[in-house]
C-alpha cells in the first residue's frame, strides 16, 4: 500500500504546536494543565475533528481519537504519545508521535484503507514529571500502576493534588474510570524521536525498539550544621553541600561502573539552604533519576546509591533521608509489533536497527495492559530536552509511513 | 575606675533590636536598607539621643555617635560594629558591638569619666555581603578600599546599585564624602562575639585579637551540555552539576590540606540549570569564600582552587569562568590596643586569650586608616550566623566593661 505523507502540513502543524509555550522560541515549555497546555490540546483536537475522527477525553485529560473500524467490537489498535514539555525543552519529543500518528491515520484514509479493528490515537496526559514529580501520569493511571489513592498523595509546588489541578483545568469525570482493563487494546505502538545519536550515526532511518528502560526516582535530603563561613574550622564542619557533592560524584561512579552502557543516573535537582556567600550550607535536597534496561542492574544501582548516602552522611556526621518516589520495571516490546515494524520498513525499502529505549515513554506503562512496541526516528546529535532538539522532516515522514503501515497491519489481525 | 554596666537594660535592648527582622524569632534576617534595617537604625539612634550623644550619618548610612572630649580637635577614639544580619542568622553578631559600645559610653558617663579625646560609636552599613555580594560595604568605602567607581559596579538581585538603593532609603549626601582620611581616628576597637568555641572551651572571658583573617570571594560559572536524563549515555555527558560537585569537594580538600587550621573555604551558593528531575544540568553557578590569617596561604588556596576549576572542567570538557570578586589582605591588630585590652582585663580580674579572628569584621578595613584592635567574648558552641547564636548576659557585661576601660585609656592618650 502506498502511503502519501503530507510532509509540509505535518511540519507546519509541529511548528504551530511549538508556539504554545511559556518559554520563547526555539525553547518549548509546556507544563500540565497550564494555559499553554490547554491551548495546545485545543489545537490538536481541532485538527482531529477536521480529519473526521471521534474524540473522547478521560478524567485526567488523556485524549482518545478514534477511527472506527469495520468490526468496532474488536479491541482497537492504538498509537500516541504526549505533548507536554519540560522547562526549556524542544519541539519534537512526544509531539512527533501525536501529530505523526494523526498524519498516519490521514494518510491511511487518503489511501482508501479500511481498518477491521478501530484505530485510536492517544494524547497522554503529562508524560513529563515536571508538575507532580512522577513521569507518565496519564498512562500510569490508565494502566493501573498508580491508583486514585496514589494520585491523592502527589502534590505540585503549590500543594495542589492532580485531582484539584485537573478539575481546575475543566476535567470533571470520575477518576476511577481512567483505568483501562488488560486487553482493552489489541496493541499499542508509539512513534518517537530516538533521543540518542545511534540512528543518525549509522544512517539508519528506523529504530525498532525491543525494550524500554525504566527509571527509579529518589529524593535525598541531607541535614548538617550551618554557621559562619569564616569562623567554623574545616574539621568541625557538617557542610551539607560538600556531603551532597560527594554523593553526586558517587552516583556518577555507580552508573559508570556497572559494566553496562545502559546504566545511567542523574542528579537533576540540587537545592541548598540557606544559600548565602558566607554561610555554610546546612541542608541539601537532591533528586536522582536512575535507569537501566535491566531491572536487576537498575535496582543494584539504586541500592548502591542508597548505601553511598548512608556511608557518606555517616562519615560526615550528617542526617540523611532517602525516599523512593517510583521504581518501575523495564518493559519488553511485543514480537508481533517488532515484526510488523520490520515488514513495514522493508515495504518502503527502509533499513531498521533493533535498539533499546533508554528514555522511558508512555509505552512503558501501556506494555502492562497490551502488546506494545515503539518506532524510533533519528534526531540531530541525539539531543533532546533542549531547545536545539531537531528531527529532519524527511526522517519524520519515513517514521510516519512505517507507523501507518504497522497500524494497518495490526488493524487487520 | 569602677564601671557599672546595666546588664538588664542592655539585654532588653538586644532583644528589642532582634524584633526588627524579616524572619520569625529566634531567627534574625535584616538586610541592608530594608524596612527592618531602617527601623532598627531608628531604634538605635533614639537610644543614642536619650543618652545625650550627637549623631551624624554619611551618604551610605554609616552612623557616627559622638561623645565630645575635652580636647575636641584631637582625633577621636572609635568603637562600633554592624546591625545587619544574613538570612536566618542570630541576634548577637555585630549588635553586641553596637549596643555594647553604647552601654560602655553610658557607663563611663555614669562613672563621671571625662574623656580628653572624643569617643565615637560607629554603626557600620552592611558588614554582611547579602545584598551587594561584598562584605563590609560601609567600612570598605570609609577606608578607601572601595571607591565610587567600584560601588557603581555592584548590583543587588534587582539590578540596583548601592547609590540607587541608599537614595531610596533616604540617604542623599555626597558619596565622595564617605571616605575618611588616614589619621581621622586615633584608634578603633571593636567588641564582637567570638564565633568560635575557644573562649568557651577554655573558660576565658576575654579574647584579645591579634590579627583578622580576610576573605577572597570567587564566582565560578560552569557550562556543559544538558539533555535527557535517560537518553544521554554516561561517557558522553558534560554534566555541570557533577563537575561542580567535584570542584566543591576539591575546594574542601584544598582548605583541609594547607597544614594550618586557620585555612577555610566555603561554597555558599550552588545554583543549577535547568533544575528538572529528568534533565542533565547544563549550567552551575557557585560562590567560594576563602579565608586565612596568612595572606600568602590564603592566596595559595585561591590559586589551587582556580587550578582545580581549570583542570576538572577541562577533563570533563566543560567551559568554566572564574571571577575574583574581592581578595582583601588580612590585618594585624595594633599593639597599643592589645596592651590596653590586657591592662583593662587585669583591672577587672579577667583572664585574656590572644587569638586571631577567622571571621572578618569592619575592623579589617578600619585597620587601613588607624591603629585597630578587637575584643572577643565567648558565644555558645562557637555558633554564629544561625538562629541559635547565643552569648550569656554576664559574658556580654564583661566585654562591655573591658571595652569601656579600653576606650577610657585610649581617650586619655
Amino acid at each position: 500500500m502506498n502511503l502519501d505523507i503530507n510532509q509540509a502540513r505535518l511540519s507546519a502543524e509541529l511548528a504551530k504546536l511549538a508556539t504554545f509555550s511559556e518559554a520563547p522560541a526555539p525553547a518549548v515549555t509546556r507544563i500540565l494543565y497550564t494555559k499553554q497546555d490547554l491551548e495546545a490540546r485545543a489545537y490538536f483536537k481541532g485538527l482531529c475533528l477536521e480529519a473526521g475522527l471521534e474524540l473522547r477525553e478521560d478524567a485526567l485529560g488523556n485524549t482518545f481519537v478514534r477511527w472506527t473500524g469495520s468490526d468496532p467490537d474488536l479491541p482497537a489498535v492504538a498509537t500516541g504519545s504526549h505533548i507536554d514539555a519540560i522547562p526549556h525543552a524542544g519541539m519534537y519529543d512526544g509531539t512527533v508521535g501525536v501529530l505523526g500518528g494523526l498524519e498516519a491515520i490521514r494518510a491511511l484514509k487518503l489511501a482508501g484503507f479500511k481498518p477491521k479493528r478501530s484505530i485510536e490515537l492517544i494524547l497522554f496526559t503529562a508524560e513529563e514529571p515536571t508538575r507532580f514529580g512522577v513521569g507518565c501520569l496519564g498512562s500510569r493511571v490508565m494502566s493501573g500502576v498508580l491508583d486514585t489513592n496514589g494520585l491523592a498523595k502527589l502534590k505540585d509546588s503549590e500543594g495542589k493534588t492532580p485531582d484539584e489541578a485537573r478539575q481546575e483545568a475543566g476535567f470533571s469525570d470520575n477518576l476511577a474510570d481512567v483505568r483501562l482493563t488488560e486487553g482493552f487494546y489489541y496493541a499499542f505502538v508509539e512513534l518517537h524521536i530516538e533521543q540518542m545519536p545511534q540512528l543518525e550515526q549509522k544512517n539508519i532511518p528506523i529504530g525498532m525498539v525491543t525494550a524500554i528502560a525504566a527509571p527509579a526516582t529518589l529524593h535525598i535530603a541531607l541535614e548538617g550544621a550551618g554557621g559562619h563561613a569564616g569562623a567554623v574550622l574545616m574539621p568541625e564542619r557538617k557542610d551539607a553541600l560538600v556531603c551532597g557533592a560527594e554523593i553526586a560524584q558517587t552516583i556518577e561512579s555507580v552508573a559508570l561502573t556497572t559494566g553496562s552502557i545502559d546504566s545511567v543516573a542523574t542528579v537533576g535537582i540540587f537545592d541548598i539552604h540557606p544559600r548565602a556567600v558566607n554561610s555554610i550550607p546546612s541542608k541539601v535536597f537532591m533528586t536522582v533519576d536512575v535507569r537501566d534496561t535491566d531491572l536487576g542492574r537498575r535496582d543494584s544501582m539504586v541500592e548502591a546509591i542508597k548505601d553511598a548516602v548512608w556511608t557518606i552522611s555517616a562519615e560526615r556526621k550528617l542526617k540523611a533521608t532517602v525516599e523512593t518516589l517510583n521504581a518501575d520495571p523495564p518493559a519488553s516490546c511485543a514480537r508481533e509489533i517488532t515484526e510488523a515494524t520490520e515488514l513495514a520498513s522493508r515495504e518502503f525499502g527502509l533499513r531498521t536497527l533493533p535498539m533499546v529505549s533508554r528514555a522511558y515513554h508512555d509505552a512503558l506503562f501501556m506494555a502492562r495492559i497490551c502488546p506494545t512496541g515503539m518506532i524510533f526516528i533519528p534526531c540531530k546529535d541525539g539531543v533532546s530536552h533542549r531547545p536545539d532538539e531537531y528531527s529532519k522532516p524527511e526522517d519524520i515522514e519515513r517514521g510516519v509511513k512505517v507507523l501507518g503501515s504497522v497500524l494497518a497491519r495490526l488493524s487487520q489481525a
